[in-house]
């Protein structure tokens, strides 16, 4: 099988890194800022350098097309997102889209015309962290977000997106209404420590976990922790931290089946040392592969949460606040995928998405599919997350061939 | 037995809770505002009205003399502080003021002229939300704080304790080196719920429970709520909430011995719902009547912590912050509250103070005594802090009584 130029994809990937670059070798390149106009334009400046024509939609999402012997067909959809998280890595998202660009250039140097054209995108916005919601430039090229809407939404300093897609340059013009590609391939790096634990060269990324999200708040009495005995308290803290344990158990339950339970954020009232807990808000998410899971989750949930409310004494609310059921990728797409590895040599493992990725949305509107690598430790949104030189090429050899067999 | 004015003592509590009154009819007087300043200037017009004598020391604490037949008999030294919680209430503190000055007003009243001088104090800065260290006002008077330190506090404005004295006028001169009282009383409401529960008059306070405060920190891994295993996590939260159950039933243990163990505060890093805690910081803080089981349970905490540390592969830190030994007061004084609560026919019981007071650093150079009366729901440090009017005219009688008594 063909290989790509490992070297130019190294190479564009520390290019690429000194846009936004951090103290600690990390990128802080928020969506829509300058250092993400910088990334930006070193894109379709390379990409027009291989003769590649350039196209933006009106949320600036860039799409580059590397032309078929038959434009008519259907063309194959690859790349991931631009923008990173404040302090986060050097390959979440771009490592996608720099893989497809390495990919093109390499149908290049072997001088190969595809039948199907292939378009490369950078998406707008994936990560949220400066304008929620997350995975805003697909959300909004399926259909799923306005463009109205999203122009509207502001960061925390009140500056709308369409202001800064203005500023930077990229309120595009050109119409994606009629676009019906034939497939749909996204290649990330996993952002958990699965595949490394394994010794696993490449994860065929089968679907994502279905999350439900809650807001818990508990209220109980606020009071002197010096003058109030033990049993006539109604101490909120206490409280949420049965529930705490009682949901990670839940959680642990599900390991073997991937489910994934997490109390990420609390907030106590008034949080003072000598005060007892008058009321605590915290944040409880579960991710699961399968509905009927999530929902027996769900009950599970609030019957926790009545027990603790009855036990100390404490009035108890729930708000969901996100339900994204599970999902599957193109079973099609991901035989290939597994054949295409096994070709090459090279181990591979399904695997599930526990992160959100624009794939979720594509895949609502055509076949889709996704191709994980290793990274170091599983760390992910922080500076120190890595990748082998090995890592990177099996990930491009992978994505190349794919790109080699669909558009063929 | 005699008795005081009641509706006087009412109308005193009525009319001292309109310096700094809250919308919800509670109290915000901070130590050193313009608030306190009118409480200050108000209590010494009433005071030498009645002809007391009044005398200002450099920490600003009030000291009103009703002199008695031999000046040069030690005093009887009787009050509590003026200032109040933010959004504290109206009797926290201010009631022993006004019990002890409607006291002197009642011997005025009987025109009983004592043995022993009666000196009526109002401390500077109990609370301590203003100026850290609380009770400062007493701890410079007992000599465990200097008043250089104490001048060079700071509130969270930059502006110091020494330079708010001066503004408000009392920066006094009146030295009490040599000033070596007979006795000390303080009544205050108990701020806990015992007394209302047990449907008792008077608390007889036969000490303070000994505090030992900490601060701690669990470390583990922070990362990514979606994509990183229950197996595979270093949960700094969940580690958190297990040790916070588990100090909490440390606490249940010793419910019948009276001692307290509070988690108030809690910081999770970065505290946000899609990311597993990396690091959870909280206080904990054991109170308890007797040394050795605060040892004890001194020791059984760095267990707990060191079995989670191991369990969840945390490191883990704990700092002392506090420790304060349990305190017992001056058994003479407790017996003859006991014997005039008797006479006068109130229930009482003998009762641990939780909470700090002045009498606590008092309690080191002179017998002193405190009393307690009930207050509704236990609820102190709150805009809704209540008494009835037969607890305030029980507490007066008992406290008029004493002094009676002591200075005769």
């Amino acid at each position: 099988m063909r290989k790509i130029n490992n070297e130019r994809l190294l190479k564009l990937l520390d290019d690429f890194a000194q846009f936004g670059k951090t103290e600690n070798n990390g990128v802080t390149r928020l969506a829509l800022s300058n250092e993400d106009k910088l990334a930006r334009d070193y894109f379709i400046q390379l990409s027009r350098q291989a003769d590649f024509s350039v196209k933006v939609d009106p949320i600036g999402n860039i799409f580059v097309r590397r032309e078929g012997k038959y434009p008519k067909l259907s063309p194959i959809l690859v790349g991931s997102h631009g923008d990173s998280q404040p302090l986060g890595g050097r390959y979440d998202g771009i490592y996608g889209v720099l893989a497809g660009l390495e990919a093109l250039l390499s149908l290049n140097d072997y001088q190969i015309e595809t039948e199907r054209p292939i378009d490369l995108v950078m998406w707008t916005n994936e990560e949220g962290s400066r304008f929620s919601p997350a995975m805003m430039g697909s959300a909004v090229f399926t259909g799923k977000l306005s463009i109205e809407e999203a122009f509207r939404k502001q960061d925390k300093n009140g500056i709308t997106v369409e202001s800064e897609l203005e500023r930077i340059g990229y309120l595009g013009k050109d119409d994606f209404l009629n676009y019906r590609p034939y497939a749909a391939l996204e290649i990330h790096i996993e952002q958990g420590p699965i595949l490394e634990r394994n010794h696993t060269d490449i994860g065929v990324v089968s679907g994502a976990l279905g999350q439900n999200w809650y807001q818990i708040q508990l209220d109980g009495l606020a009071s002197h922790a010096g003058t109030t005995p033990m049993n006539m308290r109604k101490d909120a803290g206490i409280g949420m931290a049965e529930a705490m344990m009682e949901f990670n158990k839940l959680g642990m339950k599900e390991i073997k089946h991937q489910g994934r339970v997490t109390i990420g954020s609390i907030q106590l009232t008034p949080n003072s040392p000598n005060v007892i807990p008058g009321r605590a808000n915290f944040t409880l998410e579960i991710r699961h592969p399968d509905q009927q899971s999530l929902n027996r989750l769900d009950k599970e949930i609030y019957k926790i949460v009545n027990n603790i409310s009855n036990k100390y004494q404490l009035d108890a609310q729930i708000k969901q606040v996100v339900n994204l059921p599970p999902l599957v990728f193109n079973s099609d797409l991901l035989r290939i995928i597994r054949q295409i590895a096994d070709k090459l040599g090279y181990s591979r493992e399904d695997i599930v998405s526990g992160a959100g990725h624009d794939s979720c949305h594509l895949n609502n509107e055509m076949p889709t599919a996704m191709i994980f690598i290793p990274c170091i430790d599983g760390l992910s949104h922080n500076e120190q997350e890595n990748i082998t030189d090995e890592w990177c090429e099996k990930g491009g050899n992978i994505l190349f061939n794919m790109l080699l067999k669909l558009a063929s």
